[in-house]
């Protein structure tokens, strides 16, 4: 059998050894688990994006992967470790929010809270779960230690307010939830979302004073310098500068407003 | 027999989810392979810089590797993704020069351009070939499926222009063709080229208002804080700042000429 | 037997090509050894700060872990490169201090220069080791090959100065010597220190201007954008502003002093 896969996405950077560190432990109790980085560079304590990046990527990964996410400014508070359970993956995290897409989108088998200290690190900081808690009980799940061993079935989880665009007269108020390395701006308005509100409609997009009147395919159907509104490859639609940076271009900002005008 | 090695060079940076993403893709077509980062941080579509560092890394990797590729401004365009084999590797990326140092120095037996869609993502985006194209043909090739399978031959692959410093009337025009980590101007002028025409003529180097007179062996040859041209670990000319950051110090950009004035 | 696990840390960066390249020879070695990055993002050339990253990380690897360590300003001059046996580990870099805290705190067996080439890269450049030398010397020591064929015993070893902080007149004279991607400033006093010196009595923390007077057990002992002192995952006392940056918000620098007032 495969070795089994736990990736890691936080927010503890990578110019020091959190990263390492995580993977240290996990090595200690399963060294023949494969290890992969999904990112440490989250904006530092940015829930919502933790939650956006996990969407993007976890479904692309083999079934019985175990995806670590430890976005985490509650670290050391009442707010609870918890473990999801979906029917291909395992997610292994703090319960504020960063399992939200899972809960709405992916849907999930069952939740469990993390309570079962024989499987941390013998000392417990108040800083740094990914290390004492979440680290260990990810590898002792890959090493086949039953869910109901690790910890008890929890229900009350947190989900995210105001992931989903809301739809008012005629508009889809949306934002931008995440800006990519070559600055483009990803929206939530998935193109499900989008086919059902404006299908054949015909519609305008205003965002940050810039009116957009159409969708485009690919990148090829504009000249360079051009801003585009597509649906990106995950999905979501997106604001580029073809060849540019759309973020510095235009000078938007995460958060920023974008509203979907649909003609009546 | 070893595990099939896939190294990954790409500008998707680090603090998404497109290079996790591309593993994840690999991982679900071969568990077995063993994935290598080279970098995701090439600057944004700069297919030069990939070509040159790809350059500079891939001959370092056991024999039968997978290098691939993807700086790809053309996504979603007519360029083709290819394939190329040399004795020792296996390249795969788009057709736009990022293997123009395979092919102009390494040797290459052969290029196909990669058509078969049976081993592509099911559904193919029109921005993200690097996850629906190069990972999956990239994993399929590890598990054995021969190139022949994958595509069809292929001749008129793209290799950059002025890559090549021009030796005009006992001048060798070059240019900085990289910049380190560290700051070293790093040029297109190898030792090789050197060799063959400075050899043993007394020269100056002239770059950016600074002229140099001499090559250096090591840093330890030259005070702190002295500006140095010697032949890099990678046997290209280097100028550097011992123990500082040539580029910051001396305002150097990539591109920059970079003329060698040989005695007549 | 579990695949021998090799960790690198560096200041190559990770925009290039240079620890693609170490993994690379490694495996060109032992391809079936595990490689994990602790860091490559060291800034440039700062020996006491991999001496405080590796201290941070190594304890939490499986034994036999091979350590390699590569900040190395004295590349290509007379510094040594070393090979250090503890009770867990083995450590490879250039005998520049690197492994101060493993000589002061881990406690070794023996140390070893290396000396016999070969073991290394057929060609050695003046300027890296880290492929040359360090990276296929710490492969064939994941082969089994014994430290006395690779070197000879050595005692003259680096120590870096002034990492711990001194006593004087009732006053802890300490600094910070690391500050963390979430801007929390980490100064060399740990909670052993701490506890021989301070104990019960009551003390006061000055740094920056600032005058802390407790220590908080966790952030969530004090309000948003508030200042703490805390032992932090690592046991050194850190002091961090709560879901803030402490770095950026109180203009602190690596280096700034950081003095304990004991109540006598």
């Amino acid at each position: 059998m495969s070795k089994r896969i736990i990736t890691l996405l936080t927010d503890f950077g990578d110019e020091g050894a959190y990263p390492g560190v995580m993977k240290g432990v996990i090595l200690s109790v399963n060294p023949d688990c494969h290890i992969i980085d999904i990112s440490h560079l989250v904006s530092p304590q940015n829930v919502e994006e933790a939650a956006f990046l996990l969407n993007n990527s976890c479904s692309y990964f083999p079934e019985r992967s175990i995806h670590v996410v430890v976005v985490d400014p509650g670290v050391g508070s009442e707010r609870k470790p918890i473990l999801v359970e979906t029917d291909k993956y395992w997610f292994v995290g703090p319960d504020n929010g960063v399992f939200s897409f899972v809960f709405l989108m992916e849907g999930f088998k069952k939740v469990w809270e993390i309570t079962n200290k024989s499987y941390f690190l013998p000392e417990v900081s108040s800083t740094f779960h990914g290390r004492d808690i979440f680290s260990p009980v990810a590898a002792h799940l890959s090493l086949g230690v039953p869910a109901g061993k690790l910890g008890k079935e929890f229900k009350k989880f947190v989900v995210l307010k105001d992931l989903e665009p809301k739809l008012k007269a005629g508009v889809i108020k949306a934002k931008v939830i995440y800006i990519d390395h070559f600055g483009n701006l990803i929206s939530n308005v998935s193109k499900d979302l989008f086919g059902r509100f404006v299908a054949d409609k015909p519609f305008k997009i205003s965002v940050g004073g810039k009116m957009l009147q159409k969708l485009s395919l690919s990148y090829a159907d504009v000249r360079d310098g051009e801003v585009l509104a597509l649906f990106g490859s995950s999905r979501w639609l997106e604001i580029s500068v073809k060849n540019g940076n759309c973020q510095r271009e235009l000078g938007f900002r995460r958060g920023a407003e974008l509203d979907i005008i649909i003609a009546q």
